[in-house]
């Protein structure tokens, strides 16, 4: 038993998806595609006589990171520290969770495997409202294309052999909440065509003209993100909206050659994972 | 299109597995248990003229690699670099054949899923008769426990999650293809054994501990690799035998704790990537 683990969660950006309720939180979810970010979460689970929860240093309360320690019967201090902001599209909850997760297992020796550890990270986001197919994008990493809902006993995630340098630019929140609450038949249809557009191409090109697709017909496209999105094209670069966030992200220099203050970043190739002790 | 691509396959010593043919390879292959490991193959692939194969700079026929290459009918050149021995139970074959369909479907744009590419590099190495599970364990990475035999279309992976210091030090070669033509039953049924032992207790200390019974009980350890095993337990330490390679691995400092001059990696928790252009 050691007293401190730390984990690092790459970051997600959805590009298209679908929602797939069901009773079971470990087999709801969703379909569909993202990219996971070397920008990430580095969450250290100590033990603790209380629980405690902060976010870059600031206490805070995340229902699936609530979940998950409830579910490893654990007393534990989870910090996180991201440069990425909550709420806008970087699966920064569905990090934490995991990051959680895994933490706790090491330091409490609660003895579980990882796909069980990222099935509770993945039914406490999916309960908690807060997202649907971050836990298990960022347990795969790379360009990971998801299949099948639910976590991964249940699921099939197949992945885009690619890497580069991904660029990002934050306008505002959205509610994830908000949106997975209304009627999602349509956005469900929309996250299905991209999905299949891209099984059958899967080269990181394809995943941004779908996504691109995706966004308009789901009707999520904000118009600020928008008009970002289309200043990216005139420049002769290729971006998108990250789901379910007010954020643009683009391939290589996209947001920078139009003129953007946008942070970069790069596809992260491998999934959540303990720091070496 | 680009002229060149790179890709890192960690290395991969096996713990315990049983043989599970099938008349179509990407379904045969293997169950068990593995490590990847940070000393790795870096294989380069160049668009060519005529194919060429290559390791640490010498020509060299490798089965699985060739297969690869048909069946993405590419002229190629693959460089292989590596630390690590071949013949020694490091996966290094699977390595190369992972490594180049990778790296020929990013040179020649192929336009395949990774889970694709993983297919042919399994069904590759299965046929070659020089593998039946390090292609699949060396694309997830970490401490893989393969449930199911096959490529990911068919197989089910969990992993051990943990990270640490591997040594490992080896005597010499065992022709993988010599014991897998044999009678593999009762080693098929001793790694039923030790994996249903690890699935119940996924920890690097019980999967080392059914590493060991698996060997015994499978009549696969040498005099001389019993020897050290012993030497090491005698040490206070930790070490099984690689399938299939006269070699010794342990975990943390195990084999330099015992005398021996062993070389020391650690447990890589990514799977095959392409590196960054």
């Amino acid at each position: 038993m050691t007293d401190e683990a730390t984990v690092f969660v790459p970051g997600h950006v959805t590009g298209f998806f679908t929602s797939d309720p069901d009773e079971d939180p470990t087999k709801a979810g969703s379909r569909g595609g993202g990219i996971a970010l070397a920008d990430g979460v580095t969450v250290t689970v100590t033990a603790s006589e209380e629980r405690s929860v902060t976010l870059n240093g600031v206490d805070i309360e995340v229902g699936a990171v609530d979940r998950v320690v409830d579910a490893l019967r654990a007393t534990v201090a989870v910090n996180a520290e991201t440069p990425l902001p909550l709420g806008s599209g970087f699966g920064v909850s569905g990090a934490m969770a995991l990051g959680a997760a895994l933490g706790t297992n090491a330091v409490c020796d609660r003895g579980l495997s990882e796909n069980e550890l990222v099935t509770i990270a993945h039914g406490a986001e999916v309960q908690a409202g807060t997202g649907l197919g971050d836990v298990v994008a960022q347990a795969r990493g790379g360009v990971p294309l998801r299949l099948e809902p639910g976590g991964p006993q249940d699921n099939y995630i197949d992945a885009i052999p690619e890497r580069g340098r991904i660029e990002y630019h934050v306008i505002g929140e959205l509610s994830t909440e908000a949106v997975l609450g209304g009627d999602t038949d349509a956005l469900t249809r929309a996250g299905e065509q991209a999905l299949s557009r891209v099984v059958k191409e899967p080269t990181v090109d394809t995943f941004m003209r779908a996504s691109r697709q995706f966004a308009r017909e789901a009707e999520l496209l904000t118009a600020d993100v928008q008009a970002v999105v289309e200043d990216v094209a005139e420049a002769g670069g290729d971006a998108s909206m990250a789901m379910l966030g007010e954020t643009v992200f683009a391939l290589g220099t996209g947001l920078t050659d139009a003129g953007y203050d946008a942070t970069a970043t790069e596809i992260y190739p491998g999934g959540a994972t303990l720091d070496d002790a």
